[in-house]
């Protein structure tokens, strides 16, 4: 099967002009077909303060009422979007901006109020990713650039961004052999928050639950490996997590940071 | 020749709820391949000042400095792109938004510094629009919503959206038999500007001169009636200005507003 790229891209790249191009310029070298998902970053934090949108949380979540879903439709969807899109033209790779609603390509569920209403949220399931439209840009040489945006009927809903990522990889898991690829602010899983150089190289499902039992992992990690053992369970090849100005280093089979296996 | 209908919307559509998600279900219900762009409209100029962003005019003309540029890309590209692909989802129409950045669709030339320096502001031209990638959305049966904005380089571009619709009108008539619509304000060309109910139905060539020499057309319809023919003598088949109301009326021999033909 062809090697297809899926990156996801979050805040530490995209807050850093400098980091950014240096990373759109990486990316659009990379010789395989590929897909970029990018998150939001604190843009969005300081134009909704700019507008008075309170950031509002319940229980230490995030809630999406309609001033913050207009504004990161916005922001995710119109200037991010549009700037990595225009980076990538730049650098001679056909970029498409796409969110959810376009092309249909990826449909949501709103999340059902429970104990917490969070509003204009965007629950996604791999069975529904427009598969055949992405094949179809991907084999015209276009290159998907996906806002974390998606939508059910005629609402815009929000999306985490890493959620996307692995649900897009597990969708196109049947046609591609996925390299899932999270860019994170570390340069990998890190056996110590502490020391940068600690990177954990490997790791599969035995480690994983030897690392847990260890209780070495902190908080932020967790998640992401959750999201990452997750989507290798349902046809994923591998998942790496490292540093955004590494990625031309991570695209053979010696790679930095820490790869994620069966 | 396959028909293809080119329809643009502005800020009387774009501002009133009702009117655009009326017009959005005529839309699509259209049964011919079929391309949208839309304009700005008032939503642009309150989150501009929300924002502190000043509009500037030098002789009566707008200047797209940057915070100007990046007001437009999250507002147009972002919050009512996706609003209308939305809308038209929920319609069952297969909707894709686009800028000209996307899929490089359509590359713009930055307006060189004369007497006045407009900004960030692209001039395009049929020649450079990308048909093929049109095509082969529209062979999907994916239908194109394009927002005013347009590139060159990694800068995003403000673009006119009447002169989008006419060069892509221009671009797209060696394949098809174009009809381009400019949904206006009014019910058509008035000969009487009171008098709404005296619609110019049909204007060519030879009349459009008498009524030049005439006198009797106001200015806001002299630079849309010479963007008309323009694209006229470019090979378009025919341009329609009308209301949006009345768009459904307007797709088969019989209709309303101004009909204009060579």
């Amino acid at each position: 099967m062809q090697r297809l790229y899926i990156i996801k891209i979050g805040g530490n790249v995209l807050d850093d002009e400098n980091a950014l191009a240096h990373f759109l310029k990486d990316f659009a070298s990379i010789q395989f077909p590929k897909i970029l998902i990018h998150g939001g970053g604190k843009i969005a934090t300081r134009i909704g303060e700019q507008l008075g949108i309170e950031s509002k949380y319940v229980n230490g979540r995030r809630i999406t009422d309609e001033p913050t879903r207009n504004l990161v439709s916005m922001v995710y969807g119109g200037l991010i979007n549009q700037q990595i899109v225009t980076g990538l033209q730049s650098y001679h790779c056909n970029a498409i901006g796409l969110t959810g609603a376009d092309g249909n390509v990826l449909p949501a569920v709103k999340r059902p109020v429970g104990e917490v209403d969070f509003g204009y949220v965007g629950d996604i399931e791999p069975k529904n990713v427009n598969t055949s439209f992405l094949h179809f840009l991907l084999k015209q040489n276009v290159v998907p650039v996906f806002a974390p945006l998606t939508y059910q009927g005629h609402d815009i809903l929000n999306t985490n961004a890493d959620t996307i990522a692995s649900v897009l990889s597990v969708a196109m898991s049947k046609h591609f052999q996925i390299r899932l690829i999270y860019c994170f602010e570390k340069k990998g899983v890190l056996k110590d928050i502490a020391d940068e150089q600690s990177v954990i190289h490997h790791i599969n499902s035995d480690s994983y639950q030897k690392l847990l039992s260890q209780n070495i992992l902190v908080d932020g990690i967790l998640p992401k490996l959750e999201n990452a053992f997750d989507a290798i369970h349902q046809g994923v090849n591998e998942v790496l997590i490292g540093g955004a100005a590494d990625l031309l280093k991570n695209l053979g089979e010696e790679t930095e940071g820490t790869l994620i296996k069966k």
